[in-house]
Parts: C-alpha cells; structure tokens; sequence
C-alpha cells in the first residue's frame, strides 16, 4: 500500500498498542508508583526484563537508591489508577495513599506488588543506561506474581479472566476483545506464500 | 485477587501480548526478514528504539555487518509472514524468495521496507549489548514510512483500517477488536480513588 515516507518521527506512536504497566519501588522510607508503557523482556535464561524512564521523574532516583523495581501487569479496570500514576509527580504527594492504592507484599526485594495487577515482576537492578530523553533500566527478574487463573495451562493470557490495558499513546487507553487466537506452526508457517 | 508467588519465571509469557514485528536488514548482498516480539522505544528525542535478537539468529550477524535494520509494524493479516520468518533461518534460503515477501525502497538506509507493513522504522545501529540469552541492538530512527490512513490525525493507529498483529507467545497470535477508547484527562486521572 501507498506509504508516506519522512526523516521525522512525528507523533512517535507507531508502536502502540502497548501494554500500560506500573512501576513501583520502595527505597527505604519512601515509595513511589510510575506509568510505564515503554517495557519489554530481554531474556528469558536468566529472566531480565528493562524499563524506560524519564530522568525528571521522582521514580527514577528513587530505583536507583533502592536498586531494584517492580514491574506490575495490569488489567484494562484499573486505568484510571494507571493514568493517575502516570499523570502526577510522588514528589507531590504519597499516590498509594492519594489514589487509595491497595499493596501487597513482594516475595524476594522491598517494593510493593499491587494488588489489582494481574501479574508482577520483583527485578534487581542490573544496569541504567541513557538513551536521550529516557533512561533504560535493565532488572534481573527474582520473583513473579500471578494471579490465580489469569494465565491458562500453556502459560498464555487468560481472555476470559484477564483483559490487559494497553496504551495508545496521550492520554488513551484500548480497551480490547479477543476476536480469535491463531496457531501457527512451524509446518503451517512454511507454507506460507505472502 | 489470590497471587502465586514464584521465584521462577515459568513460561515467561507475562507480558503479551506484544506487537508481532518483522526486523529486516540488508548487509552487501546477504539479506533478512525476522519475527521480534521484544521490541521497545528508548528515547522520543531523538527518536530511538531497541530490539532484541538471539546470537544465533542469521540476522544477528547481518545487523552487526550492516549497523542498520528495519522494524516493520504489521497487520493481523500478515500473520502467517510473520510465522514464517519466525521459524525459519536465512541460513536455509531466501526468505523473501521463498515466501514471496514484497518489499519497497528505504529511504535513508539498505534494508527493505515490507510491502504489508503499516509503519517501519529505519534504524542506524548505535550499539548491541548481550543480556542473558539475547542481544539487545539499539537504534537511531532515521526514516518513517506509515501507510496513509493507517493513523488517525492524533497519530493514533487507526483501528478501522489497521488490525495489529499481537504476538502471545509459542505459536499463537491474537486477533483483537477495539471495544473502546478510554481519554484519560490529567483532570479525571487526579480524582481516581482505585
């Protein structure tokens, strides 16, 4: 199809849907909870997963004093709580208390699991890296959370329990169905003629 | 909600789905076409994104020979392209002969641009990095290319032309439908109680 090429990223939103999760960490007295929809693993022997995060924001002091995050998988209900968390500063107030934000206890670090999150990844940092205007923080994943039933026997998502928030990009959220699932093997696959 | 708690990371499926690219790059007269689920923007400015290939993909070597690649973002209809160079090695043969894979003219770099893409970036390699059993290869956006009409004025993608193709780990791809978009205003984000 008839593409518009260009040198600039313009709105920079191409790769969205992005899955909306929140960021927490606890560094010693203090805490703080942060959008990040700019995640993605990057092993899975040993399990390491990174995070993009603007140096202005208070979170990002905050993992570098506590060496270590949360990474917490949300579903599309808690939005409002994702776009609050994304839309203030903890240097403001406490957002667990401003916004009634309910925890539980993490397994191996000192942050907090949400209760609301479906999944969650406890990560030790490994490294911190600027790429311009956001900083990519590398974690060691140590621990998982998942919620019972939100994942079925093969380890996929569970549609009908879960459906993940993803981020569009601004201030938009997709709030999304699952028309179908596909399976493609590797025998299928070969036989593809695109 | 009840939580398993682990200290292993299991499936490692967690955080799909994801967007389902196909990396390409051109290095002399060798070329590539690979399925990248772990895809991520790093920076907004200047424009830089990330991609994480296993070293014993053909394309790892042929991205650290070119120091370029492509990410191109598909449709849902292209899932069976998108499986294709997934379980397939450039070792073997020419995917794009092989698959019948139509490609347009870059802009800035080598690399083909896949004809069924939406959107793709060109990237100039600015570093790779190992993280356990993956590279992650960090490039400079120097080129857009998005179909017309595939986003909306606010550079968000156009659902009612586009279907992106989500990735949710083995052999399984979703095909999803929007049943809504949430604006979240800093406004109404401040008054959340979750």
């Amino acid at each position: 199809m008839a593409k518009i090429r260009s040198e600039h990223a313009g709105g920079f939103y191409h790769f969205y849907p992005k899955l909306a999760t929140v960021v927490t960490v606890q560094a010693g007295e203090k805490r703080n909870a942060l959008a990040v929809a700019w995640n993605c693993p990057l092993s899975r022997q040993p399990p390491i997963y990174g995070v993009s995060i603007s140096p202005q924001r208070f979170s990002h002091g905050l993992i570098l004093e506590a060496k270590e995050f949360v990474v917490n998988f949300l579903p599309i209900e808690a939005r409002k709580l994702i776009a609050a968390v994304g839309r203030t500063s903890g240097r403001e107030f406490d957002k667990f208390e401003q916004f009634g934000i309910e925890v539980e206890q993490p397994l191996k670090l000192a942050s907090p699991i949400l209760k609301e999150a479906y999944a969650a990844y406890e990560c030790e940092l490994l490294e911190h890296r600027t790429w311009g205007d956001h900083d990519w923080f590398v974690g060691r994943i140590v621990a998982v959370h998942q919620e019972e039933g939100a994942f079925t026997s093969e380890g996929l998502i569970a549609f009908e329990q879960i459906t993940p928030a993803l981020y569009l990009g601004g201030d938009f959220y997709l709030e999304m169905e699952k028309k179908a699932i596909h399976r493609i093997g590797r025998e299928e696959a070969l036989q593809s003629q695109c």
